[in-house]
């Protein structure tokens, strides 16, 4: 797969949102880490949107919803990676039969996911880097698209600009902070739990990092914590010994990030903070750069995940249960 | 304050949500224990809406997003116990200030969150009980009024013959159960971590029981796993010794209860189930029975919460961050 062939699906299946009557809402299906890739952009809808409604849906929760809403004016975006997912597959026949206008990302062309859908664009696959081709980029580029062609957002130019300067980025932040990821993994080894915390666009990969990497692929006990949330209940386990990672992000969520990382560090001596300002994210253009953040934590924390399962012996591919046998 | 001051007080907010031009949307605002609450309300306008969208949001998340859509045609619910929640107040401001209709719960009329909004119900607080002047039972009546008056949904009968059972129903359940709750707690009062699970109508509970009394009233590591989510990452931290607390709701979400269940109880040997259908909730009126489970497992797990709590010396009232300091 070639980014030129990305490209041309993408430019597809914005041509059909074109031509659509009516756009009212888009619902983001799928199911666990392609779930999280969802919803920063739930967020974009929220943040940019001027009358359509965005809403991340686990692709069981649509089905049992059955939202009355779904119709010819709804635009359903799926995403599995395998393309087999069945609750994801089901979810898109379900709004495919409603009238909706089904867009699905998949890596394998020729999947149920692929073939149930009227739209598919496929994607590169490399999770330590990024690029205007990478899956979360690619809906981060379908969702501005959807609200360029429909209620004429401007932002699309400024998008790809940043989106251009993706790749390099991410491998500098990657090498310049090869101390402090080995630091980490040496510092956690151990660890029987780790929790994240994020807000805003990030919030996602916050909740992916601990459900996909740290519970699925590390057997680390985790939970993802909304920062607007944590002085509402999860403060109170702060403690020296309890390890968070925190993503501090730009935006107008970034005074709450500030606001909870200001309490954690007082209280707990086991904070990891990744921080999109000193990571250089805020020399991308203004009006996008905080919609990017998720885009560079993503591939950045994976590079965490992996020296972490080095230190403990547990490579990120172990499962006990998934692919192991039927559930 | 009495029934029917909360009766009346609610009965004026809708008058105000009938009289307006339009209705578009419904934003549910607040944070912690509160928004927990206001999760079985973007769920009920998910099923039940024709036209309208439900939004629960974190106030702080609420007031960082400022949708644009935010306006005349909206709703804004909120809710603050003590109403002072100076996000939630903020929220309720901006809110106003757009044009939007404001509801406010709070337990203390004359607080700044009453004074910011243009209604305000107030409630009975007793946590281990249900009624239906009780916050969350006020909010369910709430959602379903808005949604007769403006698109004629018919339930709204079935919902007050429902609520009618409840106190009944809550206090004979937490009576015949209290063996069972007895040896929870008894078994659970080394635990370093306890998740909590469950999906539909009652992820706001699980949500709730995680954040409000495991993590803050007992300083117990925990996270709210959605059941839809469980088999996309969760379910591998899943071992013999990991406690689970799971709710098996009504109605199309159950499917998905049930079928985490049946692997979770295959691999720890330490779980928890509340299933309202053993519980005698499908007793209920057929059209709202799926509602109204939320209502019956928030007392009767804050009665565990008392026993836990009790078992391990730790009473829900101690904090040693909230309320104690500025934050």
């Amino acid at each position: 797969m070639t980014s030129n062939q990305t490209d041309a699906q993408i430019s597809t299946a914005l041509s059909a949102v074109a031509a659509r009557d009516a756009v009212r809402e888009i619902f983001f299906v799928a199911c666990g880490g392609s779930y999280a890739h969802m919803l920063p952009n739930q967020y974009i809808v929220e943040r940019e949107a001027v009358a359509i409604v965005g809403h991340a849906l686990n692709a069981a929760e649509f089905k049992a919803c059955a939202p009355k809403r779904l119709g010819k004016s709804s635009i359903v975006i799926a995403c599995s990676h395998s393309g087999t997912t069945p609750e994801t597959v089901e979810a898109v026949k379900i709004a495919r039969a409603a009238g909706a206008l089904t867009i699905s990302l998949t890596h394998d062309l020729g999947s149920p996911l692929d073939e149930a859908s009227e739209y598919t664009v496929s994607y590169v696959h490399s999770p330590q880097t990024m690029s205007p081709v990478h899956s979360a980029a690619v809906l981060t580029r379908l969702t501005f698209g959807i609200l360029e062609a429909r209620e004429g957002n401007s932002k699309v130019p400024a998008l790809t600009e940043a989106l251009a300067k993706l790749p390099a980025l991410v491998d500098k932040i990657a090498q310049d902070r090869k101390t402090d990821i080995a630091a980490f993994a040496e510092a956690h080894k151990r660890a029987p739990l780790i929790y994240t915390m994020a807000s805003g666009a990030n919030y996602g990969v916050a909740y992916s990092f601990a459900i996909c990497i740290l519970q699925e692929m590390q057997w680390i006990n985790s939970a993802a914590i909304h920062a607007g949330e944590y002085f509402h209940g999860p403060f109170e386990i702060t403690d020296f010994d309890v390890p968070f990672i925190q993503l501090i992000g730009l935006g107008p969520s970034r005074t709450m990030d500030e606001r909870a990382l200001a309490f954690a560090k007082k209280y707990s001596k086991c904070m990891t903070v990744l921080d999109a300002q000193e990571l250089g994210l805020a020399a991308l253009p203004d009006s996008v750069s905080e919609y990017l953040t998720p885009l560079v934590f993503s591939p950045f924390l994976r590079i965490y995940a992996e020296k972490l399962g080095a230190s403990r012996g547990h490579p990120l591919t172990v499962r006990r249960y998934m692919w192991q046998m039927e559930y």
